[in-house]
């Protein structure tokens, strides 16, 4: 039904060839927005359940992520170019001695974008998403988030006039809205297009996995790099819990009621080597400080209740308050010993996308066990003292394969947009763990490499030259 | 069946994590097996139709590429370090401050290594595969193929002993015998088992299109790296056509020649802007000297019949001479008119793997037209002389998004192991486009980047400290 979208974005790509126009279209977008910022942000707080205070820095990232991607584009690093030259002795190459030189370049076809519910803005029609396929050299088609339709075509509309200005198809970037009435079937028809090259998705795992199959089913599959649940561990080692309960507990509770727990990076469970009950009691004195709050979406808030009342059951508690029906949800603290939590999936699994955590306490032997079993997270937090190091490099082997982000006494929420960023991790964090969806190399993954053998010199571009 | 061989193979994991282990075992597995040199060539010789004079580079390239990776472990910038320091201006950071730190580690789990029927060394037990597991850090459970069973034992079993040799278990590297009886089963049961990190495999789509859905069908999925079918074009430019068409028959000729067609980037289809008959005779006179040979097993041998029914079907041609079973195959040249190619799927996307190739002749317009319609190869090899370099530039672009490799005047036989190589391409030359399964880069192949937020000192490692 959006046929004709795909087809005209991607038709566009040769107009992308050039990185100078990549650089100058994506600062275009930048400077374009900055001047609505006032409005953005107006229409966004005004449809999405999040303060303005909330959407102020998120418009910044959004913004410098932009301008982020124009630096990228014209340092040229990204493209990974390699040189092999001809071996001077022949007898030194492993194989036939040709020169060979390679680089990335973008994926043939449109990216299509799945935007999230909740940063509508960083994640939105000009997110990460977007700027970083730009970067790389692919047209873009936004599919429209039916939780902020205001905000998506404001941004679309303000990146189309900001293309044009520069002299440019505003097609490079399309919109295709989104009613909400049959999401499923519009969503097949893009990630179907023969003129797709990649997807990019954020969002749960259902629908997720949902997109994954299609792409894999088409007669040239696709790669789809779906963001998804994460239920963020935090492990606090008993030197930390002895010499700083209190101050964990605010930090933590604190990192919860940001966005009323709905971030990608939210802590989901927390270790404690105890079995008192002080740092549980404190957690949730801070967190129920958190007042009752509207969720993002009629979806989100009842998805949030569907996995409250799945870890509570699992858990034998009665949480009727919190999983019945209505309009604002409070925050939660759950709590279980860990070493029954070994056993139930339910706990370790289950990503509950709001204002809840589990506390799950025991000896570190039986956290340990625990942590063996746990999904794949975009980021697992260690908070640790002096006294604790010898467990923490223990442990850290094992903890490196189960995040894409380790944090040294730190909170997961507030992710730093830089070169060293890791935004992702093993399944379900993301289906992709070899790509990051923040930071400048979120743009290898609408890339690939190609090599040029024996290029003569009428064909060879400055960037391959030897000792470019 | 085979569960305890995977999961043997995984625990011994942690045994790798030292870069300078992992150098050592795969220096001693390259020198013991440069020791049995003469053995493992006259084995592999006796077993799979190919000549000593044919295994001996392929042996080299073997043991190169072990010294290779030992190579690129002990530089270490295959771990892609990247280092993102708190900015002095804290305003210059996107998003919180956080000093970050990035570098690429292996895989969880053991690599699943299905080697190749037609390069029994360099793509067998201790093939690239192997090697640039064991570089990353992955042991490996390498599945036999049936086609060389002496030659895949003989080479494991020596790597094994190497092992042993360097006081490590043996089981780093396991070795699956598969009598051939059931071989779907064997694969299954690897490629599903939950100690799989990742799948390597060399071989026909149909295979891996099967294990790419095995993988996609786990709970929790797997990459599989599948390097499948490839028909490797070779456009001639009018200029060249002119001034060497002799020369460029007879170096095509030679390619196909060399191991009787049986190598992943065999030219299969040849452009010529002309109706003239002039190229393809002498083209065929040159491949049609190639005597009748085996082929490298049963399997590719009623491949390559059926695939030459189906290309000659498509074109009307009576090849019954040489689809009639037989022992040994005759090379053979088919041919048609450019423009009707358009609209033959069968001709431009059915690689007959064995000694055969298309010509197809007519206008550039109409090999532009063809060219569109191209699938995913390895390679695309480009013959032109000075007059054509405006076409070349013109047809570039497009030429770019159709192959992994391009070679300006030269055939695409000759695989060159080093950084730049690219041994890779779109679909269905491999499902993944964005890796090379040759050079060092092979190596991310079975990694993922983890970053660490604000590490200590007491717990960052040397690589990671500033300024390193």
């Amino acid at each position: 039904m959006n046929d004709h979208v795909v087809t005209a974005a991607a038709s566009l790509q040769k107009s992308l060839i050039q990185s100078r126009v990549r650089a100058r279209l994506l600062r275009s977008i930048a400077a374009t927005l900055n001047d609505a910022r006032d409005l953005i942000i107006a229409t966004c707080s005004q449809e999405s359940a999040l303060t303005s205070e909330e959407l102020a820095p998120e418009f910044a990232r959004m913004t410098r992520t932009l301008e982020m991607f124009a630096d990228v584009v014209d340092d040229g690093r990204w493209t990974r170019t390699a040189i092999s030259p001809n071996e001077s002795d022949p007898t030194k190459a492993i194989g036939p001695n040709h020169d060979i030189r390679s680089f990335l370049i973008p994926l043939r076809g449109a990216v299509i974008v799945f935007g999230a519910s909740n940063f509508p803005l960083a994640y939105g029609a000009c997110g990460g998403d977007t700027a970083s396929a730009l970067a790389a050299g692919c047209p873009v088609v936004v599919k429209e988030h039916p939780a902020h339709r205001n905000t998506g075509r404001l941004l679309a509309q303000i990146a189309r006039d900001a293309i044009k200005s520069a002299s440019f198809d505003p097609d490079l970037l399309c919109y295709v809205e989104d009613d909400g009435k049959d999401t499923a079937s519009l969503a097949r028809s893009l990630v179907e297009h023969p003129d797709a090259a990649a997807v990019g998705f954020t969002g749960s795992t259902k629908i997720g996995t949902t997109l994954i199959s299609i792409a894999n089913a088409r007669a040239i599959p696709i790669p789809v790099f779906a963001e998804m649940g994460s239920v963020n561990p935090n492990i606090i080692f008993p030197g930390a819990l002895a010499s700083r309960a209190k101050d964990i507990a605010r930090q933590l509770a604190a990192s919860i009621l940001a966005r009323h727990g709905q971030q990608c990076t939210c802590p989901g469970l927390v270790f404690v080597p105890s079995n008192e009950h002080h740092f549980a009691d404190v957690f949730e004195e801070e967190l129920t400080k958190g007042a009752p709050r509207r969720m993002l979406s009629p979806g989100v808030r009842e998805g949030f209740e569907r996995s409250v009342a799945k870890v509570a059951g699992a858990l034998g508690e009665d949480v009727s308050d919190h999983t019945a029906p209505s309009e604002r949800k409070s925050p939660l603290l759950l709590r279980a010993p860990s070493k029954a939590a070994v056993e139930l999936p339910e706990v370790l699994e289950t990503e509950m996308f709001g204002p809840a955590a589990v506390v799950l306490s025991g000896s570190m032997a039986d956290a340990e066990s625990a942590i063996a079993r746990l999904p794949g997270s975009l980021t697992l937090s260690l908070w640790f003292d002096e006294s604790d190091v010898t467990t923490v490099r223990h442990l850290l082997p094992d903890i490196l394969h189960r995040a894409g982000r380790i944090i040294f006494n730190g909170v997961p929420t507030g992710v730093r947009v830089c070169e060293a960023m890791v935004h992702g991790g093993p399944w379900p964090a993301t289906n992709r763990p070899e790509s990051t969806a923040v930071g400048p190399r979120a743009i290898e993954r609408w890339c690939r490499p190609v090599c040029f053998q024996n290029t003569p010199e009428a064909i060879v571009c400055p960037a391959l030259a030897a000792g470019a």
